[in-house]
């Protein structure tokens, strides 16, 4: 990080979005900033958070001193002294950034801004980080299994009681806490991408999509798989062979180096040849880690290259508005070795 | 809001903050942004949404003509064709705004910022709000009672446990969701003010300060007790008292008109009254409704006063390190009748 903020012709880089504080430090408060300099010397290094988390900061960032006040941004602004500044200019908002400059200029500080410095940094995670990641895919393996082996998926239950028991699963695996709320959407609903579960009662007939995950030690695991409740339709059979293999081919598309934008259109090509171009409707995966989503970003608009230690959802979809919808996702980690599904559980199209 | 539009010289607004958005017109997606026109006439009003949204936006806002694209503010200046319009100042980041500038630059759109005029509209709450958050209340209450009722707050337990089974129970008796991560701390650990639950185990002697809401049509509540497994010590019961009588105090100052910091002093003296001032770290409450926090916040630095149909939290605390702390929080929603609770759990130091 530190050099970072000097090849970017910084002195130093107040960093306030919390998950590149925590990132950065360790601390997990929901107020905070850090003040991180060029160089190797961290002596002026600060972190700031409200007399809230007191204990909690001198016990998580052991090695930087705090400063306790309740507006974090001011507070290092006036511990830097002088010098040219950076805040987050994709963090932080024009009210807060003008009430900073103001301030800034009273103390001899030169403000400016910097986009995505830390976030660079997130995109290749270290052993510890994929470690985290693994347990989170774990967790939502088992508890998927766990759902499916006691027949909580079934016919009579509702969108909403299924997602509970899943989320329930996931807490008694360990999971500190959900990774996003989780999609249940069954028959019709499946064709809408990101459906919110209701009490709409699953039938038989049913496409049933779950898109879920959990969080372990701040990292999230990200899945779908779609299920059918009673004998598959050939047009539900049909969708869930194409988005299969269009799934493989995006899986397998993932190396080192690749083109974002090739690796969708690898997945996107299957769909659009059978004929389903106009039925998937979002881009082919995201950046997991500290947060659910996060960069890189893959999709047909996407530029750029995949990185050595990116971990990364592929999650084509078919949604067939009024009838229903297939989507198929795994969490991925991309070395040198190739791509390594994180998540699990079997891709075929599971009949209950 | 039209009206407030026009009072503040603008042509338009660019709402962005998805709280905001689905306050003025009932969308609850993760994406979208809507455009507001100064005056009665509605027809050039949009919203702005993207792909995955399709279905859902022409559900929850018939009434307002949808843009689908991904990025939402450049949609609408796109769609305003000319004249001054504001975005949130307070929400929107200084790489979005530069962005924003540039292309109302090309449009012949002059482009500023406005700040919290959605936020002033939604403190004041109408009776269909104020019936979700009774609705969250009543729920957090049963689900508080189902869980002392079968002994689950309890020596030999662990504080996530604890924390989970009351999230389930809030779930069971209809939570669409929770209102924030649940805080159960045990012994000396409810001496820190935002403890997350971890797995330390409670034991006779402790003080157990439990902090948590539920959601019920996007609407929150927020409730605190503090209960202690066998009989208390001196010190606890001495605390629990103050903490009652000034939270008893800062609930009759709850009236309309009434000074904000007024309010918080009038618990709060209390508080240094006893002797306690030092462990009272934090303000005295906040608003509540579509956010778990927002207008008006109650403090000693707050500025303004309590108007009519607010909905807050009031709610004191003591905190002495390594030993424990006591909070009580209710959530109260303010009339020219006076101040009534809607958590309605009874207030005494419950002994398990």
């Amino acid at each position: 990080m530190a050099r970072r903020i000097g090849d970017a012709g910084l002195d130093a880089i107040i960093v306030s979005d919390l998950v590149n504080v925590r990132y950065l430090t360790g601390f997990t408060g929901s107020n905070g900033a850090v003040l991180v300099h060029a160089g190797p010397d961290r002596d002026g290094d600060r972190i700031a958070t409200d007399g809230r988390y007191t204990t909690q900061v001198a016990e998580q960032a052991p090695g930087l001193t705090a400063l306790i006040e309740r507006d974090c941004p001011p507070a290092l602004i006036r511990a830097t002294g002088s010098g040219t500044v950076a805040v987050e200019g994709h963090v932080i908002t024009v009210d807060a950034y003008r009430r900073l400059a103001d301030l800034a200029e009273t103390t001899g500080v030169t403000l400016t801004t910097a986009t995505d410095e830390v976030e660079a940094l997130r995109i290749a995670k270290d052993d510890g980080e994929v470690e985290f990641i693994t347990s989170a895919c774990r967790i939502g393996d088992a508890a998927l299994a766990a759902l499916v082996g006691r027949g909580a998926i079934a016919a009579g239950r509702t969108e909403r009681q299924v997602a509970r028991d899943l989320e329930w699963e996931m807490f008694a695996l360990g999971a500190e806490s959900i990774a996003f709320e989780t999609i249940v959407a069954a028959g019709a609903s499946s064709a809408v991408p990101h459906h919110r579960p209701t009490d709409a009662v699953l039938a038989v007939g049913d496409l049933v999509k779950i898109d879920f995950g959990a969080v372990s030690g701040g990292y999230h695991s990200d899945m779908t798989r779609t299920f059918v409740l009673g004998e598959p339709a050939a047009w539900q059979s049909e969708i869930h062979a194409i988005v299969l293999t269009a799934q493989r081919a995006g899986r397998e598309a993932l190396e080192v180096g690749a083109d974002l934008a090739g690796i969708d259109s690898a997945a996107r090509d299957v769909i659009a040849e059978a004929g389903y171009g106009d039925y998937y409707v979002h881009g082919l995966g995201h950046g997991v880690g500290l947060r659910i989503h996060e960069a890189p970003g893959i999709g047909a608009a996407a530029s750029g290259t995949l990185p050595d230690g990116a971990t990364v959802t592929v999650e084509p979809g078919i949604y067939l508005p009024g009838r229903g919808g297939v989507r198929i996702e795994d969490t991925l980690v991309v070395t040198d070795a190739g791509p390594t599904s994180l998540t699990t559980t079997s891709r075929a199209l599971r009949v209950l």
